[in-house]
């Protein structure tokens, strides 16, 4: 039995971490920390949990970490970057689903979170944690970077295409669209019922942090320069992201759908959790509510000599935490479906 | 392996029951019948299945049922009523989520129906299949007529409290609220987004088609005669149902929360699915989605010298699927809460 | 040309209040007091009003509202009461939003907002400002106690029923469910869409503060000793408040769904914003989002001899600022419905 | 006072025609058709306009629209083409809410809504009704086509853009995203709320009935020829359309963020209905929620030299049966706002 540690499990991808993991008979959770909520049981913060999960909530440094063999962050960013190298010193491997490890450029994250880094000789050492990149070197990694959630429905959107190289990459459009979860779970005006539902908006139009993320990933699956434009909208729903994803065609012959459909069928082949869908059928968030699948469909669109790819995660897993799980079967070694096999909630 | 079918399975109780089968190692889902799909794949239907879930629609005369040793009917009432005797006398053990085998009074059941029954006499062998009621019936059941979704979170919040004898069952109030998945899965203008979200309305006000089977159960766990005034209201959800439970105190003293809380605690000790909540925590649907939990809260209100009970469900789990897989686990002797042990989708 | 103002319109009443006065001709919105916005135009805050309101939020000691003929206070409990007197000394007739001049029992209103009350003389000038009860003093008042959203639903749902001593006043069930701006526009998690989206839940269940406020209003309605259950429920959409209420027949005979459709085609004949549907129709509060209208549904249930009303509002509009605007034209004398003819928004 | 009459008002656009309509002093409604619901009180189908519209639905044959002044239709496409000539002949003029009359190219429109044209020279004298576009020639016409939901957002976000000549008319890409309604009151299992609430999926991915109207249109205000890609996708939310427009810079200096809010400034100064939001601030939905206004943001993303517009409406109001009342009041010779000032419902 693995044991394994959660900080931060107040938020949603911290209950959604609880979730996936409660009825692993290979794991156990053996601790949970909270800052604001040390002394509360678990299960009085999410009656979800009732029955589920016996735990209390831990202060980070009550030493109930140090004996887990795996430590998730489902934290802000920010702390993950103050702990994780006395985790790591102690024999733990951890999995941060925060930002803290995700970019490589020290300056650049600096620049993003406007905050001076703590460790950069970690983020060195650090795994970008996107399985159907990075696979080899997540098993043998101390510290793993889980993907954001907006990057990871569209680089395994933009993947087949860029490494192929068939299009334009300095002419990229990423179009998503996301569910509140996405914001976290905190105190604020900006994602009360009454001010989101029944709306949709754009934000971050000037810039949003996971740019610089989806970037530095594409660049490096790319021969060519890549410029993307990312749009984020909010959306009046709880899970789920799609990303609409548009790329013009840089060869001057030879596209059409059945060289499209057979690319992203090759690259996909063996992805447990990647679902190409046939011709003539879209994603929908409703189909990946719940469960770690991302679903796409690839389109060309002749009249406009265009590549339009259709990305839907659910953000709290495949996009957070059931990809943190994912993650951490590989460090483990064991089957990488492991207590990720279950269906959409659907309707 | 136990081979199941499931007749009618493009509703919401059909995909439902179809996603807590699709991974259980014992059961194997051999045939899945829809008068209107014949021939089309349940995963084109329904995408969340692709790759959980490899059949095509049949016909319900195509044989394909006729070695299945259970047959679920997520069929519209007067389905189940054709067909199950030919079933039955094959062999099978018939599971109906419909309506058709619920009343035990024939005209009640023809005057709320509108239909002649077909078949009176598997009426009378027919179990009622609420596990909290009728466990050792159930497992020796041929036919099991499951609960509807509003008696079954009714009848768990007032079960205790009848059986006790503390209540005036002639003043029982009953307010429910329900998802919109309660109205199933059928082309209509009723139940459209544009219709039904952002709004709440009572409906049925004078009779439901749950009534006679809420009165009928009741009555059975009752000492005293039962009266019940049963007001469903459609809410803009697509899961739950939360019942509102209203119960004057019928005995002269000694009524107080502990009692009460007592009273709960004894009756559902032992039941895997009914989650009774300490005094001060109240249900929300949200806590069961895609759970087979019932979540109750019972309250004592001093002032007014009432009990009130908070019941909450989801609809189409401990409401409809989940029920009837737990019936099924009954009938095949094994743990009962076998493939239902999921928590539920919280956010 | 008559000048208002309206002190903390940051919050939704606020909005509401300002989008109903916007294009009054008669009406001119001179100041809109904020404590924490001082500065900020109302149209950053609420784009939905640019080129409609042209003003900055001031601070409440800056002098804008001493001219004011009527001054809205749109702010939680504890701020009219400190204010009030200054403004009605200077002239000013204020309508108070807020529960601090609802209830005539001072110890009572400490009791339940748990804070002295600072001017109980003003608590005995108060007029409670349900038009469809207090008509003429409204139009003489100083001061007018605007109803809460649940006591207008369900004094204007129980009122001729009462009145007529027709049901047992002891055994009165109020099940009512409110949208999610019925708790504020402010910071905290407990509104988030994530957490209240695809979910129902009761609240309050030992107590609410509006409970003291019905049974004041019931009981000056009855001559018996009124006793009534109240539960409110938060319900997954913006708007609306849908009160299921209960009361057994009391009378020996002679009662019937055309007594009770009569009495309330009587009672509400000449009211503007009550609307009593015909037998058959029912109340959804989709009907009436947006509208300054009550809809009103009195059903007969024969078998259990019990009356069921069904009353409906908009909680921001009838149940806060489309009332408020009532009561200002009954003050200002003028035709009541004036400014609050609009449909309401369907879909 | 302007008799008006109402072809097919029994589906969304229809009830809001009616909602505008109204309380107009000098419009009145004097018939409203319906071919399934001839004798049913308009009242009765949509309660929110009880006491405000007190008309049954006629037959379309029954006479009753030949002294109107104005018809409106919003009825499916086909409709309009059979009936505008006989409605014109006995001098009506009329303003068709559908498409039959939008597209020029009559083989074009034939292609994409696969029917035989009725009567293609009235195609031909047809005014595309975007006032912003075609004020003069609205003013003068008998025959008036409203435009759709999506061209009007994507029309009025790119115009003066395309005007100036400063981006790649080739390479645009439109994003948009529309509530449920967009699809019409009609019985459909695609459009219930179980089906379509907490999920968003792409459609008509491979063409949509729209492309050819936004490319007509675009075209005429473009020296260059003009493809774009235009995706839609349906949202869980009842009304809005918010379309992200993309485009390449074309001119090799100059361009800033301040030359792009001068030129749309310029370009809608004088506009009643567009409201151009300044730098930093973006539309959404709700902002423009039962309002016929259309909230535009320009915005220049210097890192990749491409210009991102932000258009949001009402799909039921600007983007049909607001936009139709603007065009009536221009029709008339009345100031254009008139009956179009109210604030949109926040929240």
């Amino acid at each position: 039995m693995v044991k394994v540690g959660v900080v931060g499990a107040t938020g949603y991808t911290g209950v959604e971490l609880l979730r996936l993991l409660a009825h692993r008979e290979d794991v156990s959770v053996a601790a949970v920390t909270s800052r604001e909520r040390q002394g509360t049981a678990v299960a009085d913060l999410f009656p979800s949990l009732r029955h589920h999960v016996d735990l209390d909530f831990e202060a980070l440094d009550s030493g109930a970490l140090h004996d887990c063999e795996i430590v998730f962050f489902a934290t802000p960013h920010g702390v993950a970057m103050e702990t994780a190298r006395q985790l790591l010193d102690s024999g733990s491997r951890v999995i941060d689903l925060s930002a803290d490890f995700r970019l490589k450029d020290i300056a650049v994250w600096e620049h993003w979170y406007k905050t001076e880094h703590r460790c950069p000789d970690l983020v060195a050492e650090a795994v970008y944690g996107l399985p159907e990149i990075n696979r080899e070197a997540i098993g043998q990694a101390r510290l793993v970077a889980a993907p954001g959630c907006y990057p990871t429905a569209i680089l395994l959107g933009y993947l087949p295409l860029l490494r192929a190289g068939l299009v334009d990459t300095t002419q990229l459009v990423a179009d998503a669209k996301s569910g509140v979860t996405g914001a976290g779970r905190k105190a604020s005006v900006d994602f009360l019922m009454g001010e989101v539902s029944e709306s949709i908006k754009a934000y971050g139009v000037h810039g949003h942090r996971h740019v610089p993320e989806i970037r530095q990933e594409l660049s490096l699956q790319s021969d060519s320069a890549v410029n993307v434009t990312f749009i984020p909208h909010l959306m009046p729903m709880i899970r789920g992201i799609l990303a609409t994803l548009y790329a013009p065609v840089a060869v001057a012959e030879g596209m059409s759908v059945e060289v499209l459909q057979n690319l992203y069928r090759d690259a996909y082949r063996d992805e447990p959790f990647v679902d190409l869908l046939p011709q003539g059928q879209f994603p929908a968030t409703r189909n990946v509510k719940g469960a770690n699948t991302c679903q796409i469909s690839v389109n060309y669109l002749a009249d406009n000599n265009r590549v339009v790819v259709l990305s839907a995660i659910d953000n709290l897993v495949k996009g957070a935490s059931g990809q943190a799980v994912q993650i951490m079967n590989i460090m483990l070694g064991i089957p990488e479906t492991t207590g990720l096999d279950n269906v959409a909630l659907v309707p």
